[in-house]
């Protein structure tokens, strides 16, 4: 139904010459021989190919279109993240088109393979968690599409990213644990791999370390994001032998479905077993007995990922950042022993 | 900065007749003289103006872009309907705009008049609780803008309308309570006006009227829709000499602020007074006591209200049709007596 936009691919496919050659060639940088140039531009008008926004500095056909890529909407964070990306959007003028993955890779594929670039100036992104992400977007950021990525960021993509500080919050929630008595701490979370769940992950081992913890193999549990992930977790980990007294979840969705298992099997939340999430998700304060978290600035991860696109937009030549932003321990309930 | 669409006001505007016969004369209607429609025609060419999409029949330049506007999307009803318009969007090849208003209405009126309309097959909307949305909206339904209504919808508006059953669900939630012993029933709701807000009133009253039960002034509080005015009405309701027993809460963030309140006020949820909600927010059944409510069909309200929009968008001349889905009654704790 949309037309077809031709990319750098396209161009490099009809010459039969690599991709990188004909990105440098459009770039004009000085390794590209006077002929193969103009090869390539001839080629690239042939395609109608649109050396889109800043790649080329070529910013005049603003859209105010940007395009914002999500696993789900149905869910505290990701919903506050995007109110501070409208924030942004609403008071520059621009609109939002917004994408739900649904947590599903070959649908966020499909999305991405599909957007009419030529009417978007750039892209927010939060990749679903199954993607192997990075070929698909490393295609439209070499054809100059401002990219910027939050939360669920690509680890090998230079581009720019905005992150909670997901090591440090990680490593909070675990020593507050071990400072309020608990010694036998689990994990869990969501797939491995994802930048998110490695440096949450990193955060929670070097926690243990330095306190001269054991670290168990079965007291890490990889599934996935949901509430009921959380349920399954806490009741294999409730099967285990050598039971722990203490879980840090990975987020406060997993972390109250483990706090409903444990009340399921009348395991004493904060008594016999401490739990703490990460998120601050209003639920959180609801549940009973309530759960001690790490709360996200997702509202500023929204407000900091647009501003830093529209940046990129305006700038002939952005170099990408990278900006993390720090949690805050919240005391409740799960974690305290008496 | 974006470009100005011309009206079927500025048309009238400029020829100094009514937008009425401007109107008319577009959709050559029977009543206008032939000179009248060829000076309209001409006036129209004149400034541009484009008679969008099904108005005037004029489908083929479909933009496959639909904007979607809300009060809110850190909420579960309305971020559950986003992902049933998405999914009907998907797959039709259609991109969704979002627009969120904070529930503010000159926010509303700002986002809906700069609308960029000439890259827009349509529109669904949620309007937000104070506007008075009438005027702006019946301007763009009179270009022939395609527009579809969901939940709050605007009554004196002739267009598409997809809403959960209030009145019957309203009435549902009462009768239940009345079924469980409660007698002195109160009724906890959002601002006076919106259809939804008087419907589920209706059904309230009618529930009440039906089984004989007194109905009290004092008993029915207006506010706002969020569970801080939940926390807020409930105080209230337990300062009165003559307390009620039961509460009905418009919305589940309101059924859940009141369980707070009471819980803080050392009141007995169920025992001491029972309360019922309207949503089945995934919190409901979270909280502690779990809050019984109408689970409103909310992915199916927006996959319903996509699928009427595209409907619309494809046909010359399409009647507005009205949906109404029921609801469905889940007895959880907070109307238990014993």
């Amino acid at each position: 139904m949309r037309r077809h936009y031709a990319t750098i691919k396209d161009i490099a496919y009809a010459l039969s010459i690599s991709v990188s050659t004909v990105s440098r060639a459009l770039r004009d940088t000085h390794d590209v021989n006077a002929d193969t140039r103009k090869m390539v531009l001839e080629m690239a008008a042939k395609l109608n190919y649109k050396p889109n926004f800043n790649a080329t500095g070529l910013v005049k056909n603003s859209t105010h279109n940007l395009a914002v890529i999500l696993p789900a909407i149905t869910n505290y964070y990701f919903s506050t993240v995007f109110t501070g990306i409208q924030e942004v959007a609403y008071s520059n003028g621009y609109n939002l088109i917004l994408y739900v993955t649904n947590d599903d890779a070959a649908r966020e594929e499909n999305i991405v393979r599909n957007l009419s670039f030529s009417s978007l100036d750039g892209l927010l992104v939060s990749v679903s968690s199954k993607a192997d992400a990075s070929h698909y977007f490393q295609e439209i950021i070499d054809d100059g599409v401002p990219v910027v990525f939050f939360d669920r960021v690509v680890e090998n993509i230079r581009t720019s990213k905005v992150m909670q500080d997901d090591y440090n919050g990680a490593y909070e929630a675990t020593v507050h644990l071990i400072r309020n008595g608990y010694r036998k701490i689990a994990h869990i979370t969501g797939p491995a791999g994802l930048t998110l769940t490695e440096a949450r992950l990193q955060g929670y081992l070097d926690a243990l370390q330095r306190h001269k913890l054991a670290v168990r193999k079965k007291w890490i549990i990889h599934s996935g994001f949901s509430q009921q992930s959380g349920e399954e977790d806490a009741r294999q980990l409730w099967k285990l032998n050598d039971k722990p007294d203490a879980v840090f979840a990975v987020n406060d969705r997993k972390g109250i479905g483990a706090i409903i298992s444990f009340k399921q099997l009348a395991v004493q939340v904060g008594k016999e077993i401490g739990i703490i999430g990460f998120t601050n998700d209003p639920m959180s304060s609801i549940i009973s007995p309530s759960l001690s978290t790490i709360a996200e600035p997702a509202f500023e991860i929204g407000q900091r990922s647009c501003q830093l696109l529209l940046n990129h937009i305006r700038k002939k030549h952005f170099i990408p950042e990278e900006v993390i932003l720090p949690g805050r321990l919240i005391v409740r309930e799960s974690s305290r022993r008496s």
